[in-house]
């Protein structure tokens, strides 16, 4: 059985628990969602903390035993979903990318988040070549200390697998970062052989940690690119064809494969295709522990898109594809053989991808936008009854949060939970775009996109974030989190 | 969205809920396990329902709100498991066979479940041939009223389907019974063609209710039955060379196909082999609402008893199987292609046995005790590391609450739910036999054998029934559920 | 090893094999297609029989050793290719459906077959109901003989499966009737129960026997059926929507069970939809001896065709279906998943089937015409790739002579095999329509059908049936075959 | 269709097509089995050549007609086989490896092979590193010519991928070398990276050769090496260990993902796991060109041999495997999963491997013998019933031969075949040893194996090499083979 975690977490940056607002809160009348069920109940929350789910009729009565009927805040949850606050896994905030910087800085983007209904994000951190991925914790958390909005976490990218930095990972473990992420792609960059890949799954192991994966066949891709460059296919369109489908899917069989060698669980990050979906199913039906994560852009958007007028602005790694992957990624969502969506959020602006990327397309920088997006974007999965509710909140909350070590403190209602919650209103309707959305960054690939539903409230450790269409959180109320590590239970759902 | 269930429940039998003790109740200092994971947490009981799950650290504020200090009933969980009460989806109780009954009356079956942990058994009312459903409900109504130990619902053997039964059931989901079965076995009692089972299903799909089927081809294995007694070939072991793994999976594909065409959702009854597996996973991947059930026996015990000096006492359908096929159903509970674990409790004493199953294994009653054994014999799979203990509770409480209309009321620790609570010590042994054992029977399948992990209290409604190794439960206590129908949400998980 | 059939064929209408013309023949310049591959060769004939394969440069030192220079006739097929001639495996000659006959005689029927380069058929007798299989034999022989003219042979449709009928098989093997057929299909017609059809299977398992069965549920759909017409869609394309493509997978699945138990060979008679090819494909995967024929008519015709004003020309069973099972059947036949292509040739009138079936869908006698146009169809899956040349030959020809008890003596241009040689022209142009056809019946389904490719020369044990497009061969050429019993190497390929 | 392939053979080593002995030699009574079927017949040869199979009754006339009935060669096949002369699609004779070489000259090799029934060897040919692969081919010519006693030609191994190497493909397919290999394993000596094997399948696609793969993941495993021998395992079995099946299966993915984008013919050498069978399957079901090639060793031997006191003497890679294993590969084999047995043949003397190796099993030449025995060891899944003789005989003659552009002049009774024609005797008993054998290697993995069946006489373009248990050919006799590029017909086959 699981034991409470019980480390304390560390220094500045995680210092221990801050107190909420002591005084006690109650969302009534509405509809509980969480991964088990649905169900009507009223949520009571106090210290920053998650007390009770209520039964509707006996809220009046512990009400009254609070002794403190007129100082109770109240929310008015009627026809409204009351669920945990949602879980980004897989952001990239002032990501370094040769000069520039993905766009959002910590304090944007998680602004950006808590507008979405994301109260967590997991952000990557990464090893600077040649040097231990402590130094890269380090710079990492001394960048969104006291400018994160929402509580955030840390995965380490090992840029540099060597045996030094593995053996720095037990004491990244004891920092609160229970996550490697290595890459099968961008040779000369963030790649790693499959002996570096073995050998860090192996020290994941050891250490309690998961290995997160970029599966995509990099050496292969750059042959493809340099054929597609010589053959004077320089526009964006190429950036797909260069990246086929079949080297997606290869790459996840070959990390599946390493980690069961390793005995390390595999978390396989943002899928595109169908048959990596198909790969993540045979594997988990063998037993292995592997999960698979995609994202909004490989659900909703198409690879002709490259082609049109602002094809940069769609450049991402893996690339965006068609229908037929599209279908098979919501198929994994609602069978399960997907276990998260995240966004890999990563945004630049028109101008950086325009000057990098003028005359070919392989130097365009890879990334969308998403962070803000996500919930309602997939909220869309249950309107067209391709999801259900529980799903959608295994999904974008729950799920994230068990897989990163951070269930039931992030994405449960259980009590004890911080009290992250988002009243999600189905009744509203939401525009995507990029005048409207609170991202740093000036275009959107969901321009113009109308969504059912919207957020109507956000809270974060029992504080507002956001209440009546107005952000009422702040810069620095994000704590960084100590992160469980690997619970096999949860990988097995 | 699914709405709450709003239907009043049927005139006596199962009147208006009876409130439970008015008294609150505490379980703390345990480990509450649901189907959504494991917490410290405390577990609030008032008026017979969970009024509130509270995180340790918080009940005595709450408790004080409640202003009853002095009367707050507590049970310590320190080192145990605290659980929803077991909720068994199969079983046949006084159920008529030629001239025989099932040993087990409601009174003593409803009671040997309680010891066991099961706190709601969903038994099987028989529609007489050429009768309406309706008058078989109202009978096994009356059998159940005043001697049920724990509550209980119904599900209704179609044993002759017909327009005229069809035309009933919209009246049977109306008195909460939201299930039918139909058998492709026992040709001339209870088997229906596949123009028959078609029929039903459609009627099943437009009603909202579920049609169960017990799946194996009954013309062929009759056909197999009659060579081998001609063949001289009349003691046991023959129960099961004549009726082959090939044959049930043959019925189980052939059930999932009819299924599809009528649209309605599919719960497959006692499933026993590798094949019948391996159906459900490719009906369940191609999105169909299908879900399979196995049983203890299938899970735990071997056909070469069949040949034993008791080989008798082993006979049920399908039969006992190989070792071969218990790893394809442990695997099938662990990786989520089997849903549930009922019993398919029919327990027959072994002079009855013997008397009619003298010299012609086709004449031995058909049909094994297990009602009390279920949640002991599954918490080995825990004790393994085969199935995680959040999947425990699941297979023997909450999916088949949630398959069978009950849920969040039963198989959860919701707040509102009934508050139908076992508390589990893994730390104690239990030892299974008929000596030992309070079912009615007089040979126990699993003699001698030795389980970690065993009941400590359990509660029905917020009523003890079991404590401190003594029942303090009663006959009448238990009551009809009204179930509700069909929710799909709860197939897809 | 196989040995050599040693068994002499019986009375009258399979008198020992009758010598064909003495006088050699020699097809040069061709290149010779088998199953095999093909070859630049030349083919001697001598006494009705091939003599030899010969390397182009070789056959004038041969042609001198035979001595008779002057007596060789020869057949120049430059730019052509030589095959052995087609087997059709399926075919319904004036067989009675009701108060009618399929409207092709033995003569009109096996005439258009000569036409199309079929050289062998195997029809259909049945077991008259409640008589014995030999009565059906003796006047199906009775209709042949005198009347074919190609060779022939026969299955045996057991229309009465009972211990009696099943006795008889046994004589049937020596008479050279190795094949057995069931039906699941039409019942109070046809039909066989599951019992009947494993009794069958294991009846034809002991002989030496193949079974072949008609695999779609037709208890269910029956029940589609009624409920169709009670809605009052009693027009043509009820006839595929009241067989839906699940119906039949269901039975092919159940089928293949049945046979597994009975350690039968399995024949899958005209696979239509893509569910059976998956469940062929799986059965012969796991080592069963199971063959699926599919016909031309649901390779190349829609099911849209039943809307259209003549949709009672397009009803046959299994009804057309739509392009993603055509998809599945080539590629099936590609991947070697189904094993022959036959034609189920049994045609009737227009008036016929405007008569029976004016007002009724279900009472539209079944069947198409297709025995002329077979070999030419199934070339256009060569022209388009889809199929090798070799495929082609084995499809049409090899393949079923060797799983109906014929090859080496049919399906082979092996020296020793029976001189039925077609003679292929790959550069003409075949028009398909019921002006042109030879088939006794008045429309076509590939009316105006423009096919590449066609017949130029056929010979039947050496003797021209078809020559500079005109028929030249006779009724009463055509002897009876006694085919060999199953040889379990020619299932394995 | 094919064309027969018109091109002239390069110089010396090939010269034009020597005629064989003139007189014409009839093998009369025996059964001729090839992968088309078995049957009785008798078979002519003359020049060299097949010239004609002929009906058994229809010798007497042909060989008047030779009007040479006195000077007609003839052997009496009576109860025996009479089959193509097997084709070793793989074997390293002479093969340098370090400072040492394999122990098998051309001479002495392809002695043994005769002995063996083999008839036709295709060796691989090793491009020198940094400079062309025709510098490799002349080197390999120099070796052969003069030397061999059997027909020879040669695979090209691409040391060393470069654009310059690629270049010279084309030049190389004229020559007659229609194949190239690369290697997954092996890094710092023949490893090929992912960009070089993808172009190298690129430009084989391109030119109409077969891209041949080692698939084994060598970067993983060199981990796992280094990792054993810094544990200090340094033994036997240790080589097994670090050669885990999931890197073969994971390499054998790789590299049909690769050679599908390159649109190339993809044959995979020596696979051993049960992994490596499925993703076979996978891809030849989805209709992409790939072949499996298994060897006896990986059919008859276990891994647990690796940790006898010969241990040494059973290093090979991939390392044996165990019994698992070797039932999927003969499953394989049966359905049609796997296409060729070869046998990779590449003895090393024990004094080598001992001195070599001594202290680490990493440095132990790898590689067994197995070229004179391949045709026995298989001819026991005839005996087994594990597989048909027709199929035996595709496997060793037929497929081979079809997959390396040499059919139907090699692998083929055809008219025009090269009289390469192994008698075999069922009713012989052939004892597998090192004192025994001809091949020029000290032990034999197989020792003391009886093995049922065993070589009789073997002919190579009509010239007697076996007879009478004497070895009566000559070094010198056999020729360089020109082969054909690519014909996609016989890789769906």
């Amino acid at each position: 059985m699981r034991e409470p975690p019980v480390r304390e977490p560390p220094g500045a940056p995680s210092e221990p628990r801050q107190p909420g607002p002591t005084e006690p809160l109650l969302i009534e009348h509405g509809t509980v969602v969480t991964d088990a069920g649905s169900l009507p109940a009223d949520v009571l929350v106090r210290d920053g903390r998650v007390v009770a789910l209520l039964a509707p009729g006996t809220s009046g009565s512990v009400r009254e035993g609070l002794g403190a009927d007129d100082g109770l805040r109240r929310i008015d949850a009627t026809g409204k979903l009351v669920i945990p606050g949602g879980v980004d896994a897989h952001t990239h905030l002032e990501m370094p990318l040769g000069a520039l910087r993905s766009s959002d800085t910590f304090e944007t983007g998680t602004t950006a988040a808590a507008w979405g209904g994301t109260t967590t994000v997991v952000d990557f951190a990464v090893q600077p070549r040649g040097d231990s991925p402590l130094v890269g914790l380090a710079e990492w958390q001394a960048r969104a200390a006291e400018h994160a909005a929402v509580d955030y976490g840390f995965h380490m990218i090992l840029s540099d697998v060597s045996d030094r930095a593995l053996a720095d990972l037990e004491q990244l473990v004891g920092e609160g970062v229970t996550s490697i992420k290595v890459f099968m792609a961008y040779p000369g960059r963030l790649y790693a052989d499959d002996g570096q890949i073995l050998a860090a799954m192996q020290a994941a192991a050891r250490t309690g940690m998961v290995c997160m994966v970029h599966a995509e066949n990099g050496i292969a891709i750059d042959l493809l690119v340099a054929q597609a460059i010589e053959r004077g296919e320089t526009a964006p369109p190429a950036h797909a064809t260069t990246r086929p489908p079949a080297l997606e899917g290869e790459a996840v069989h070959r990390a599946i494969a390493l980690a069961r060698i390793a005995g390390c669980p595999l978390y396989l990050v943002h899928l595109s295709t169908r048959e990596a979906v198909s790969q993540v199913r045979r594997a988990r039906h063998a037993g292995q522990p592997v999960v698979g994560e995609t994202c909004p852009q490989y659900l909703f958007l198409d690879q002709s898109l490259l082609a049109g007028p602002d094809g940069r602005d769609f450049v991402c790694s893996p690339p965006l594809r068609t229908e037929r992957h599209r279908r098979a990624l919501w198929r994994g969502l609602a069978r399960r053989d997907l276990s998260v969506v995240a966004t890999d959020h990563c945004p630049f602006c028109r101008a950086d991808r325009a000057l990098v990327g003028a005359t070919d397309f392989s130097r365009i920088p890879n990334g969308l936008p998403g962070l803000e997006y996500r919930l309602n974007l997939l909220y869309q999965g249950v309107v067209r009854g391709t999801i259900t509710l529980e799903r959608w909140v295994e999904l974008v909350s729950s799920a994230p949060a068990r897989l990163c070590g951070l269930w039931p403190r992030k994405g449960s209602l259980l009590p004890g939970a911080d009290a992250d919650i988002v009243v999600y209103d189905p009744a509203r309707t939401t525009v995507l775009g990029a005048r409207s959305h609170h991202m740093a960054v000036d275009s959107s690939p969901y321009e113009g996109m109308v969504l059912e539903g919207g957020v109507d409230t956000v809270l974060s450790r029992g504080v507002p974030l956001v209440s009546g269409d107005r952000f009422v959180g702040r810069a620095g109320h994000g704590r960084f989190l100590v992160r469980d590590p690997v619970d096999l239970a949860h990988w097995r759902r």
